[in-house]
């Protein structure tokens, strides 16, 4: 398998866990390192906890918002939490094999690592395809940041050695894509006063949420996109 | 399953290693850990990295021999080793399901982890029942001590058979629901002429393909079904 995939790191505040995570992206054989607000010193611990993976320091790309860069052109973006009851669709990552798509051939694939503190808040985890949960089963379940890089990281490893049955609509649709389309949907049901004031905030992420996580492919988005245009049809007057 | 697994390190050389080690036995439950002629510090970094796990620093065991260790009352000792090379008795941690009688009830298991710098040795190895590799097929695939240690006590935490969250298909609308759904677009779409009449057939059999493999839920379903609503509103002139 050849996907391409990308860690996003969250406010990260420690050096030592950003030069693990550096180390084990080379471990792995990761592409890009981003991170959001990072909170660490950047000190001399980065480059000595990286191992061989301190090359990779200088090609940091350091973003202000989460969402800049999951409206680029993944294929799939993936949330993590420690916390299953925030998210009723997390999935284990002991179960990765049941989206072993999103890992296959040519797929542009985000990874996120939420806070040291406090992981990834709902919104976040609204913006993602799939979030997975590690399974730990005590009373003290919190892994360490870079300790939960590593368990999810060498999951995906392992589905290199799976013969993955293709979802036969492969072309599935970009963050691009998919953002237009909710952009659309947003001003659709705006137009058409769909919503509650009260209400609209979480009915928006109920539909972002489904939107995203159902993986839609560009012909299946270019259709949606179809009948939204009906609206503007409306609103013009050319009802046909 | 309630076996006993103690952790015995050899020769470690790193506090924030040793920290690390101490937060994942308490995340995983471990037991005793034993230090085989240490070499790190004990630094305060020890304490801040092991978090709730900081309470077991007060009782490592040190010891100057592994051989005193591995002859006590163990039913299993276990080994790793990053190199398959070294013993061909090398299970993968990807598959401790072929042992896991290891990890059965009223077991007392020890695993033991190598050097930081070079493992462990072949007389080491040979000490043990079975040697676990951690799987990773890159030009650097050798983990740090404390990331391996979270990667094969995660594996072991796995043979638990815990109930691990799959993919949550549990609220999947049944088929009822669904029809209801494309009957409703069917409607909605016919009623704004929607559809070229040559491509009209081929036009909602993407559409019923994609509903159906979307595997929505029931309340994604009346979530739907809400904003088409609002065609019936149209219909009656009742757009508010």
């Amino acid at each position: 398998m050849k996907y391409n995939l990308d860690l996003c790191v969250l406010e990260i505040s420690g050096d030592i866990n950003l030069g693990s995570i550096l180390r084990l992206m080379e471990n792995f054989k990761l592409r890009n390192l981003y991170l959001v607000n990072p909170r660490c010193n950047f000190s001399k611990s980065v480059s000595d906890f990286a191992c061989h993976g301190k090359e990779r320091i200088n090609s940091i790309i350091k973003k202000e918002s989460l969402r800049e860069i999951v409206s680029s052109n993944y294929h799939y973006v993936i949330g993590t939490t420690a916390n299953t009851g925030k998210n009723r669709n997390a999935i284990s990552s002991a179960n990765l094999n049941e989206i072993s798509q999103v890992f296959s051939d040519e797929q542009d694939v985000l990874l996120i690592m939420g806070r040291e503190s406090s992981g990834m808040n709902n919104e976040e985890l609204s913006m993602c395809d799939y979030t997975i949960n590690i399974p730990v089963n005590t009373d003290y379940p919190v892994l360490n940041l870079s300790h939960a890089v590593s368990v999810i990281l060498y999951e995906i490893e392992k589905l290199k050695g799976l013969k993955t049955p293709h979802m036969k609509n492969s072309q599935k649709a970009t963050g691009v894509e998919v953002d237009a389309l909710l952009k659309n949907m947003k001003t659709f049901l705006d137009d058409i006063n769909y919503f509650e004031k009260s209400a609209r905030h979480k009915h928006l992420s109920v539909l972002e949420e489904m939107i995203r996580r159902k993986a839609l492919s560009s012909d299946e988005i270019r259709f949606i996109q179809g009948f939204l245009h009906v609206n503007d049809l409306y609103k013009k007057g050319l009802n046909h």
